[in-house]
Parts: C-alpha cells; structure tokens; sequence
C-alpha cells in the first residue's frame, strides 16, 4: 500500500507478439475500466516477453512494488506459455500436478469430439496455494495466488477467456478489496469544436475530490467523460455525475446528443423511427458513406428507403434530373446542385427527409474559390430545404465523416426542434 | 547486454492518462518498428503514471536491467510532466539551466506572436552530461543521457514531434549501436480462410535464424508478414524476404493482391485506371460501404461514376427497373435479383462494369432458407454477368465488410485475368 492507504495494483501482460509492431495489447484497458470501478487505480502496466528468466526477473519486481498483481496470457499449452512457470520461480513455491484440472481439459475436448494432445497436460499444474479460477471459454485455468498479504492474478489472453473470468470469479473476490465506488458518463456532442466546448463549461471543471471531468476531441464529435467516486456507495458516486451532467448540459444544449453510448446514427434512427418518418440520402463526396453509417444501424431498413452516390456530374444530371445548365452555372459543389439534391432524391424516394452532400474531400480539385474541405449539406422536407456551407480540415477520409456526421446532425436537430 | 551479446532494450511510455481506460500508447508501436530495423529487439514495454516517487522507481529498475532505455513523453511545461527530473534523480546527476534552449524555446513563441508563458522556462533545464536533442516540432528538447555504457533516450510524446526528433536526431546515433539489418515485407491475400493460407504455406515456415513468418488474420482479409535479417547487409536481408515471398506468392497466386501495403480498393483503382474503365455500384444490404471504400482512393473520380443504394424493394424496382415479379418470386436476396442489378446499374450510368450486393447483414432478418450472412455479390460487364452466392460470419459491421471486399475482389480477379 502506498502513503495513502490506496492499494498499488499493476498489469503485467506476457507475450513476445506484444512487443512486435503488429500486436497491442487491449485487455489491460477493459481489466482497468472493471477496476477503476472499485475505486481501485492502476499504477503501472508492463508488456513482457515469453522470455522465462526475464518474466521471472519481471514478476520479482513487481512483488516489490505492488499490492495487486494482474498477469494477462502466456497461460497456454505451448512452449511459449510459461506465466505459471515464472510467478511460481518467483514465488519459490512448487507447481503441482492437480487431477481434476486434467480432467476438466479432457472433458472439454470430449465434448468438441478432438481427444487432448498430450501438450495441454502442462495446464494441469498449478502454483501450490494458489485458488483455481475456472475457464468457462478456454482450457487454461486461471488462478489466485495469495502471498505476504499480496495477490497474484493470473488471468488468459484471449479477450473472451479473460472477460469471463474477470466477471465470474475476479469481480466477486475484489468486492472484498473495494476501496470505493465509481460512476461513468459520457457525453456526446457534435457541432462545437473543441475549444468552443471547453470555453463554455471552463468553470465546471471539478474541484472537489471524488469529481473528475476529461473532454476528449475526434474528427467531428467531442465527448465529456464524467467520473464520480465515493467510498461509500454507487448512488452517491452517481449523483455526483449526473448533477455536473446536468450542469453541463443546461450549458451546451441541444449540441450533447447522447448521454449513454449511443452514435449519433443511432439517435437519428430512434428520431426517425419515432415519428415513423423515412429517409433518402443523395451523396457526391462522401461516396456512400452516410447512407453505410445509417444502415450500420439494426433495423434502419424501417427509415432508409434509399440512396445515391452521383459522383460524376452526368449521374446528378441523369440520375436526379438536375439541370446541366444549374451545374455549369454553379458548379457541381454549390449551394444550388446541394439543394436540388436533397429535394430530388426525397421526391424519388417518396420519403419524409432527404439528405445530401457535395464537396471536394482532396487532396486534388481544390481551387483558390472551392478548396479542399468545402462541402454543402442539405436536408430537404416536405415544406423547404436548408443547405450549410462547411469548410472542414482534415485529409479526405476525416473530411468524408465529418460531412457525413453534419448531414446526420441537421436532420438530428431538425427532428428534436420540432418537439 | 544478455548472454547472446543482444543489447537489452525498452521503452517506457510515461503520463497517467495512459493508465486509464481511455488512451493508449501507440508511440511504442512506431518506435519498435524503427529499431526492429536496426536488428534490435524491444525486451520490454512499461506504462508508468506522472507520480514523481513511482517514476525515479521505474527509472532505478529500468537501469539496472537494461542497455537502452527510450522514454515516451513528460517532458512538456506543466507540474504533472516529470520525465526529467525523474531520470535526473535516478542517475543521481544534477539539472542545469541552459541559457541556449530557453532562448529556442521563447524563439519559437515569437515566431507564433505570443510570449512565453512563465512554465516554459522548466523545459530549459536539462540533465548534466546530457546531449540536446532539437525539438523541431514543439518547444520540450529531447535528451540523449549516457551513464555506465548505457544509455537514456528522452522523448516526447506528442507523435509528430517524437517521429520528427527520432528520425532526424536518435536514428543517426542508433546506426552506431546497430547489431544488423532488418527488411520487411507484407503480403495481403484475399478470398482464403486463415486456415487455408496457413495449409498452403505451412512447410514454407522457415527454419533459418534470420527469417521470420507471421500471418495476420483480418475479416475478409489475410496478412502475410515477413521479416529478415542480416548482420551484415540491408541487400542480404531483403534478398531473404524476397525469396521467400516469391515461394509464397508462387502457391498463393492472384489470392494475393498486395505485396507493397496498397488496400484492396487501391489495387482495384489502379487496374481500373490501367485499363480507362469506368465503374458503377448497386447495394443493398451494404448500404453505401462499397461506394464508400471505392472513394477513399484519391483520383476514384476517374473511374466511379455512380452508386445506388436500392435498401428497400421499391427502390430496387423504381430506381433498377428491376421487375415487381422477379423480386416477388426471388426474393431480394437471391441471385437473380443481384444479377439483374450489377446489370442495370451498368446500363444506366454506362460504365465498363456494375457490381451489386443484396445480403442479409443481421442481427435481424434471418429466415432458415436464408441467414443471416447470405450475400449475393454481382459483376457485370459488357457480355456477361457473374454472381457468387456467400455466407459470411460476424456481426452486422463485419458481413458488410466481408461484401464489399469480396465485390471489389471479383472485379479485381476479372481485371487481371484479362491481363
């Protein structure tokens, strides 16, 4: 324990594929998430090769250092797999031969109808008074291995071996350990950068202890992650998040459109679907992006009726009727191809909304008057049709979703304004 | 240095954000591949937190076990960047104020019209003994520290400024610690199962010291990398990677498409280019994805002409012409139905071919006779059609993926059987 009475809790994950420029390891982010919800906090992650002499030197360090010891893979049947090998050698306690593990790892063979190669008996041994944490998902067993008031935790490498494990049988011995209570929240907010959005709620960020607020950017989102503790109870560590969320959006408005995970396709989804409205899209730049990101959406054949991508200037002319004299007069990224855009495709789809998008995504046919990154958005209804002229930065696929993420926000707003 | 005369090497990435569920180091990733090249390996990777005890800890650790040691950020302004003075107290050596880097430092402000703010000034204190390394992207300089014939590399974590400073300052330096040479190579194969690809090539696995193989499985996707190393030559490791490559490509013929990173949809433009054909789209069940991928090249403008994404029945109908009948007796997923609309999108944008998709992406919409991953995938062209009936595995996102990239192989492998 460190000064503060706070428990020292480490990740080591073991695997020589971790420290090539191929592979990263991505279960220590899933394993903190679980503890941080304990009010529990990681202090150092470590990526260590198969390297058995190195592991034992690693897990010897880590001993010393730390209260709680996580070990992610190198659990297996193979050569390589020498985790159990080393936190034993480290420990100075013998690995023991344990029958009933044997047989559970032949009965799982038994009923995929493979017999066990003779490898995977080495995952029948195990750390002497170390507790058997079982594999629902795998073969490998994982373990809990207490020492001198610390633990070792031996967890498998596949993410759906750990994840189980982790749930089933971690979870419910660290509730001993709790130190406290931790609620999340996410905002998500589109149509304000990112400076915009921390200069209007600069003086929300927290000062009490227990309160923390992170405002993270992406290409045409910013989200506001929200933590709350409290070493007493969830419900306190809740209505510490949910009273600044509320404070923070009482500030930002209609811009926050999810408060639980939700993509900005989806909201628009459960908007459409609610007023049982329908929806066509009409795409130049963005070359079918939007109408990709709407049908990721389960059960979006209810609103999407259709789609086109007029990339060329003769499909505007032939596949929506817009008049070559409109696109010559004003060039096929206007204001005015925008508009006839969105109202034709909504008239040939027969639907309740049309959107639709022109641009130049680059990097080649920008101009001195319409450089990279100018795109119209359209939404057309059945009384009228609105257009916003944007000019995004970024390369072309980042201006591509942020063309894509305005079109779904008009009709986003569009929607909710009408409440 | 290890019992093989290897230099031990590793990389500690410092900030606490870093051991929160939210970033991850990816600087790492870079850096491995760099010195990977260098025939040097990385024998271990540490995420430590801002805290100034826990860093001089690390830090005494790291010393003790390794030859080289790169560290990845805390080198900026404010009170939680510590990098430095952590490794300063760890090699028990003073930190002097360097008149020079604070004079660079309120340089490059000036050149941004502000003043320095007064934190700036820390950044001009720097480790006795230590080599500057220039920062030409941001104002924190990078240090080069060496003690006990091993050696410190501090950098900082901002990507851009870490890469500029490790290609223009530390490589240069490496070439000296160099222990051989490594080329690299990356073969990507479309249309086998991992599998199958590994039945293939298992008896290529090469046994020599110097030659590595990994395959990399992605949805829709197979990755071959090669690895090979000389101690003496660049030509005589690339010569070994090309070797083997050409054994491989041998058995794997046209399934692979790429030995030179390109995505598929490259490959596909540049053969498309080649040749002054045009393309147009049809999707259903991929609802704009195709389109979506196809656009992402620069230049796709030359050969896209336009896309339709008939979602619904009635767009098939209206937008295609495709009969109520057909559609009434088939079905929309069916053969006929994708036929009939790789053939009319063709016709209608007059383009060289048509390709078309009508799926069943799930997780709803599965009946017995047709389930969830039954996609048929359509190319037409001026005298015929050709359809492939799939069932592709994972969830909504990855059926969609695995259409459009087998859409974009067939007229791929048609393209280059014509050659």
């Amino acid at each position: 324990m460190n000064s503060s009475g706070k428990l020292r809790i480490e990740i080591i994950a073991v695997g020589s594929e971790l420290l090539t420029p191929y592979y990263q390891d991505t279960n220590s982010l899933y394993l903190t998430r679980r503890i941080n919800e304990l009010g529990m906090n990681i202090s150092l992650k470590t990526i260590a090769s198969d390297n058995l002499d190195d592991l034992i030197y690693c897990f010897k360090q880590a001993q010393q250092r730390s209260d709680l010891i996580l070990t992610i893979g190198g659990l297996g049947p193979t050569l390589d797999d020498k985790t159990n090998e080393a936190v034993s050698a480290s420990l100075n306690r013998k690995l023991i031969f344990k029958k009933e593990i044997l047989h559970q790892i032949k009965n799982l063979f038994r009923k995929r109808n493979i017999s066990m190669p003779s490898v995977n008996k080495k995952q029948a041994y195990i750390i002497e008074g170390a507790e058997i944490l079982n594999n629902k998902k795998g073969t490998a067993p994982g373990l809990w291995v207490e020492f001198d008031s610390k633990i070792f935790i031996l967890l498998p490498g596949p993410p759906v071996e750990l994840k189980t494990m982790f749930e089933d049988q971690v979870l419910p011995r660290l509730l001993n350990l709790r130190q406290g209570y931790q609620s999340r929240l996410v905002l998500k907010i589109v149509g304000l950068t990112e400076s915009k959005t921390e200069s209007l709620i600069t003086d929300l960020y927290p000062e009490e202890n227990g309160l923390e607020m992170t405002i993270l950017a992406y290409p045409g989102q910013i989200e506001i992650h929200l933590t709350g503790f409290s070493i007493s109870s969830l419900k306190k560590a809740e209505n510490r998040t949910l009273k600044l969320s509320r404070l923070i959006r009482d500030r930002l408005k209609e811009h926050v459109f999810s408060a639980s995970g939700e993509k900005l396709e989806e909201v628009l989804g459960k908007l459409l679907s609610r007023d049982h409205s329908t929806l066509a899209t009409a795409e130049s730049c963005t070359g079918g992006l939007l109408g990709h990101r709407i049908t990721n959406v389960p059960g979006s054949s209810d609103y999407f009726l259709q789609g086109v991508q007029v990339y060329s200037n003769t499909a505007k002319i032939k596949l929506l009727g817009i008049s070559e004299a409109l696109v010559e007069t004003h060039g096929a990224v206007s204001q005015e191809v925008a508009e006839k855009m969105a109202e034709r495709i909504r008239e040939k789809a027969q639907s309740s909304y049309g959107l639709a998008i022109t641009g130049i995504a680059g990097p080649g046919g920008g101009t001195k008057e319409k450089p990279v990154g100018l795109v119209y958005t359209s939404l057309a209804w059945k009384n009228g049709v609105k257009t916003d002229k944007n000019l995004f930065s970024g390369n072309r696929e980042i201006i591509k979703f942020r063309s894509s993420q305005k079109a779904l926000d008009m009709l986003r707003r569009f929607l909710i304004k009408r409440d």
